[in-house]
């Protein structure tokens, strides 16, 4: 049983949200590798429902949430079409669709951890399962369009560690007993500006000591 | 319990030859990548296997038939041995080979959903579970030789559409109650002709709209 | 419950080795691939983890280890944070590497073997899980680097036969109820030094029969 942080209204419309903006991410790279509408369907629903799916088969929740709610199927299938038929107006608001993917990487990440708890795992793993469920849909992403995973790029700007700071907010609120709608909230939150400001000032993580005098550089 | 539309003997006998074409498919890319021949049997059994393993932890069907049936797991073997001496001759039947794998298209679309709504998954679920079991094999397959999956490129016949056709007949009979052998040979025949009549008359899905014009064509 | 082979503790303390030189293999290819410190950790994790984690879902013992035992999760961080600070050391004793993945290879197919019996799979599917076990982490590291993966090329010194021949003794000595300490160790002794030969006389597999004549080389 899913911890009710909010009304189950408020957590499905959350969670309708957070998929519908992944989708878009999933959508916009298949046009940009020039896939067939239907490949843009299929990697729209991996990008969505792959972080959520990976977290279910993990803590034993079959059948996974994806098939088990319809609307959480169905709301790819929208972006596919708004991406299909409008995608250069979707490209051109790229900026727009940045910040809900961080508003999507910031629920997930908090929803993941929480679930996972809620299935009976330890602390630390319940805060790698919110990690998981925020980033894995993307990784599952990129290796199906057969492009090396941009989370673990050193050029990109920082990415999975909102999500960790926003999955270990919400382990040390369990741990101390203070998990409730405001203070997930305020995790979700801080995951969300983490993220912002990640891609606003560039921040990068850094690569290997010494990468960049013992070794070629092979992008 | 799989719902018994056939003689267990008869059912055996078709997920047999399904899982046969879809290895001979694996073990000829593999050939076709230079892969030895222990890369070879892998390939072979993951793309014969792949999809309904998916199936199967998703629905929570634990150990997966593929474990469990040594027949399943003996199969691509005997593919990979033929393909390993005689891929010339493989090859030069690629048309056979194909109208065989459209056959274990149609065949695993109907089963596949079959056996996730007797797991429980509703109607919508159970059909893109038809839809994932029959090409999920196939994408495993592509991912594990470092190629796009074929089943997105929009510069390939449509292979998703017929699964998604004869998946969704599945369902429709389930709904009213008329699923019987008779029935789901009808959907599985529907699904591997279509298929057929796509490699024949080379139909493709439509990329997304505006695409030629606003970007940059990278295959 | 797994078999109890050794003490917990010694069984433990094996998993753990394992786990790290894994691990080790897994952050070197990351630096290689020129990924961030993030980057790093998760090719860590996922090489050191992956095969444990897949063999878990498949018999059904969720949650999985990797997700249950801290010790297990810390690891490959410590793991990542040493090929941070020190990779051009950690490469400059390559070879001592490899012969700790050796040593892990071997100790994985027994014990990915033992447990998959223990949780009801048959004798060949126990061996064929072993050998899942002991390889699925290396194949998940090339998927995720956007490789093909090592396992299935033709020009990589064998790799997959040490484990399958590990995990096939394994299953002989459980068939005649002979599995103890020391035929377990036995067994993981014999793949640890199959593996060894293999680098030190570069043994491999051959490719299809006809491969050289009859088709371009594409490396």
């Amino acid at each position: 049983m899913l911890r009710e942080l909010f009304t189950p209204s408020v957590q499905h419309s959350l969670d309708i949200i957070g998929i519908f903006v992944f989708a878009i991410s999933g959508a916009l790279l298949a046009v940009r590798k020039n896939f067939d509408v239907f490949g843009i369907a299929v990697l729209a629903e991996v990008t969505a429902l792959g972080g959520g799916l990976f977290r279910d088969l993990v803590i034993g929740a079959v059948p996974p949430a994806a098939f088990t709610d319809l609307g959480y199927f169905l709301t790819p299938l929208v972006a596919t079409v708004l991406v299909f038929f409008l995608h250069p107006e979707v490209e051109r608001i790229q900026g727009a669709v940045n910040v809900f993917d961080a508003a999507g990487l910031g629920l997930f990440c908090v929803t993941g951890a929480t679930k996972a708890y809620d299935f009976g795992l330890g602390l630390t793993a319940s805060a790698a399962m919110g990690l998981a469920t925020a980033v894995g849909g993307g990784v599952l992403r990129d290796v199906l369009a057969n492009e090396v995973p941009s989370l673990l790029r050193w050029d990109r700007d920082l990415y999975a560690v909102p999500a960790m700071v926003g999955a270990a907010m919400v382990v040390v609120c369990i741990r101390f007993d203070a998990l409730n709608a405001a203070t997930s909230t305020f995790a979700a939150a801080t995951a969300f500006l983490l993220r912002l400001a990640a891609m606003r000032f560039h921040w990068r993580a850094p690569r290997a000591w010494n990468r960049r005098s013992s070794a070629v550089e092979e992008a």
